[in-house]
């Protein structure tokens, strides 16, 4: 693939100049986060583009971050998951009707990692929820203009409902080391958290949500600025306290959210897919009370069972840095699905992934080609996730 | 601004290798259009993301592209237009309810610039629509999910209406010898369609509607491509035949959107904002049959006046290259409002942009405090469009 070839150095490659903006944007139409400057000073290589937001992608060779995450603390601006604001006297009903979740079971206090679903069960998005009050409700999002969907389902609902994106913007705290520093900046009321739980703080008069979640699978945390003019005070803060403990901003980890099994909206799922293929209908409370968009849909899927599957792949040869674009998986010759993510990891020592497949393709330990722009290259099914079994999928 | 600082070469400088697309994704998490590989091979320099999907943003230096736009003939992928189809028994009645403007005055085979305004008359996309049949529309998008907006407000309208992302992508063709060009690929067929018209046509087989529409203030056209698997051959065709026109692939210009007084949604307009203030009170028919989305609204900002006014602004001081925020504007030393586009026009040889003020600052003449990064400049509000007074504004 012409991609591939011309690609330039590895991201561990000295570079005698910082990232050019002019290589992602001109003009002003994409919006910066409350914590952009900062990121900009601490080193950003690379930005791509996340709800209309720059999403900062690494510092570093994302290897040597991935290392880091997993000995250290690693801070990263995830203020594109721009969040939405459901509330008014029905904002529990509406927010009932928009996920196929029970939020009869989500206490105040208390998130949830949701889908929000259409008529058909194809997904929109996957946004970690958090239950404010027993009317209002925030859902942080993946990259789809959920507030439009939101804005556009209450038009003719006949709910007393109202909906905005608030001023909220998270920022990651993850890693092994992350609790003590959570313990250092805000004692007991963080570090007792029980996982999907959050709390409500500051931070030398920083307001803040700080949450007990993370897309890594390591401990980790979030911490919502509420007030996007602090963006700045609030990320020298966590980085002074966060010096004994070896922080450093980095990137997300596609490499440790891929060996946890967590899935990446817009290549791993989209609308295309319902949540019983990609492994999510753990979400889906089909006899919670009252209706849910997309119920009749997912009814009848989980009924007559779903018709693909997204699959653990383990891909032979030299390591993967990632796949640029969804790569084709070949059966007995013949194109049958796609690769959606891959990449090498370095404590399996293998190319991990997924791909979705018909199920008829899709049973543990079948063997198939997939094509590498390198070349051909075999592929088995496995078990995801790839590490940590047994755990509910965390999810940012 | 530490951003301009660290800034890199400008996009004429020489380069010595092509973009990297590690600069912006990792994963396959965003859209390729169907015209990549070309822009690819072309050497596209850099891309930015418009609806989750890579926009080619210059191959040269832009003002080189500019010249060339003026003069020849300029080829841009913009697929990232993604369109949304309306369709089914009530197309036109859920068309009418979503849009402000009157589609009784919109023929089948004619095409119309629309905005999506919400219940509060915030601008929520300005697409190019398209009446195909009299009950189905396309909406070819800015950068916002009008498919989840539009999916949403259908839940619950009770219309029969489908709503769905066609298999569309669109090419444009735009300078004085574009009508050459498509008089040799199409014949009159396409060259004699007044402006804003389309024809459905073909291209040695591949199957195109040829719109007389762009976002540029010139002569141009616009090649949907039907059949998302043919851009490459559709390219090819194109670029082939363009030769002796001097058709060369570029970005799209903003030098010449702005001389021509076009909005870039998302810099110069915004949910925030309202047609009135940003001069689309155009697009706004108050008195059409029935209701639409935000019609009490924009009657009531209309009859009260906006209080905001998107202006014309010349600034003073050396050549802008583009705003990469949205700089301050100051009024006797306190900031009033924002610039929301700004870049140095050659042939007026001057600094031109908009600026969102408050109407008691916006009067024509008033002399302004822009703060530039590089420090404060004086600019003055002017008329727009800046060029081609008079004209229906063109957008793409």
């Amino acid at each position: 693939m012409a991609a591939r070839k011309r690609a330039g150095p590895k991201p561990s490659a000295p570079r005698t100049k910082r990232y050019d903006m002019a290589l992602i944007q001109r003009g002003a139409r994409l919006r910066r986060s409350p914590f952009f400057d900062k990121t900009w000073e601490a080193g950003c290589k690379a930005y791509t583009v996340y709800n209309h937001t720059f999403l900062p992608s690494y510092y570093d060779d994302p290897v040597k971050e991935y290392w880091h995450l997993l000995k250290h603390v690693a801070l990263w601006d995830v203020a594109v998951e721009r969040n939405v604001e459901i509330s008014g006297p029905d904002g529990f009903a509406f927010m009932q009707l928009i996920t196929p979740r029970d939020m009869t079971k989500c206490r105040v206090g208390q998130g949830k990692y949701v889908l929000i679903t259409d008529e058909d069960g194809g997904i929109l998005n996957d946004p970690v929820l958090l239950r404010l009050e027993e009317n209002r409700f925030w859902i942080a999002l993946a990259d789809s203009d959920i507030l439009l969907w939101a804005k556009g389902v209450a038009r003719h609902a006949g709910m007393k409902v109202t909906i905005r994106e608030p001023d909220a913007s998270p920022l990651q705290v993850q890693g092994p080391k992350s609790k003590g520093l959570m313990a250092d900046l805000f004692g007991d009321k963080v570090t007792s958290l029980p996982y999907y739980f959050f709390t409500k703080t500051d931070l030398g008069g920083i307001p803040l949500l700080v949450t007990r979640t993370g897309w890594t699978g390591e401990v980790g945390y979030e911490l919502y600025l509420l007030d996007g003019s602090l963006g700045g005070q609030l990320w020298d803060a966590v980085v002074k306290a966060g010096k004994r403990y070896n922080l450093r901003p980095t990137g997300p980890s596609d490499i440790r959210r891929i060996e946890a099994g967590i899935l990446n909206y817009g290549a791993d799922m989209t609308i295309e897919n319902n949540p019983y293929e990609v492994g999510l209908g753990w979400t889906v409370d089909l006899d919670k009370p009252g209706d849910f968009i997309g119920k009749a849909a997912l009814a009848r899927i989980k009924d007559e069972g779903p018709k693909w599957k997204l699959v653990g792949l383990e891909i032979e040869g030299k390591p993967i840095e990632f796949n640029m674009t969804k790569w084709t998986v070949t059966a007995r010759g013949r194109p049958v699905g796609r690769v959606t993510s891959a990449i090498h990891s370095p404590r399996l020592k293998a190319n991990i992934g997924y791909a979705m497949l018909p199920v008829v393709h899709a049973d543990m330990g079948t063997e198939l080609i997939v094509e590498h722009p390198d070349g051909p290259r075999t592929a088995t099914i496995v078990k995801k996730p790839f590490l940590d079994p047994g755990k509910e999928i965390p999810k940012a």
